[in-house]
This record gives C-alpha cells, structure tokens and sequence, in this order.
C-alpha cells in the first residue's frame, strides 16, 4: 500500500514513525477509548510491517518459524516454562 | 500459549516486555544477522499479541477495520496521499 514511500524513507525513518506510534499505544492502553485503542494496535502492525517490507523480512515466515509448534522455551502449546525464565 | 502468565502479569509489566523486544529489534536492524532478524520481528508481534489479549481487543478485527479497505487516508490500494501526510 506504501511501499515506495516506505523504501524512499528507508528502515531508520520508518522505525521512527513505529515509536510514535507505540507511544501512541501506550496513551491508548491508559485511556476508556476501546475503538481508539485497537486503531493504534493496527497502526503498530502495519508499521511493523512496513519495516519488515523494507527491510526485507517475511514476516509471516518469520512467526511460523519461531511460534508455529508452541513455546519455543518448552515446546508446548501451552507454556510450561518456570516463571523466572523469559516468557 | 502463555496467557495465564499474561493476564497474571498484566497490560503494564506486559508493555515492558514488548520495549525489550522493540530494542533487540532495533539492534538487529543494524546488523547482518537476518536470521536473528526475523526473530527479532517475530518476537515483538508476538508481545504485541500478548498486549492485545491482556487488553482485550481482537487483533485481527482491528487491522481489516483499519486497513482492510485500502489506506485510511485516500482509500487507494496504493496509497496516493501527499508526502506532508503523516503516512
């Protein structure tokens, strides 16, 4: 949808614009706005994305890999992990 | 698959695992480790993930409300807003 804008500006400035909008997300979470709320959760992805595109990521691919067959900790679908370990 | 440990640790302590991965996100980006690098994607959308189900939102409804009909901006497939615009 953006792609030539993305790869003008290039990883460092889209990244930019992926802070601004986690802040934004952040405020969101504070607030009562639910539908507000899932537009800036729309708005991370698609800048995530958007860097994944330029810079040349499958992002798809990506979550296959480290969370298509469960926890990659102890794989299970549901984790069983000990709680002092990274989730 | 880790949602009792998310709800327990709850939306903030939640936020915060999702700046860490932002930052080694970050990191890889600037370096050569595309492997490294497409984990590093794949860990934030899935704290990101996390986030929206400790928050209650549904993630996928949220992105086609947004973006399932083309940019919100100017409603093309391909975006033709003016650079000015925040994109």
């Amino acid at each position: 949808m953006y792609y030539q804008k993305d790869i003008t500006r290039g990883v460092d400035g889209t990244f930019m614009w992926l802070m601004e909008e986690i802040g934004e997300l952040a405020s969101a979470l504070r607030g009562d706005d639910r539908e507000n709320l899932a537009e800036e959760f729309a708005d991370v992805i698609a800048w995530l994305a958007t860097i994944a595109n330029v810079a040349e990521v499958d992002l798809n691919a990506a979550l296959v890999a480290k969370y298509g067959s469960g926890c990659p900790g102890c794989n299970r679908l549901v984790c069983e992990c000990p709680n002092s370990e990274k989730p």
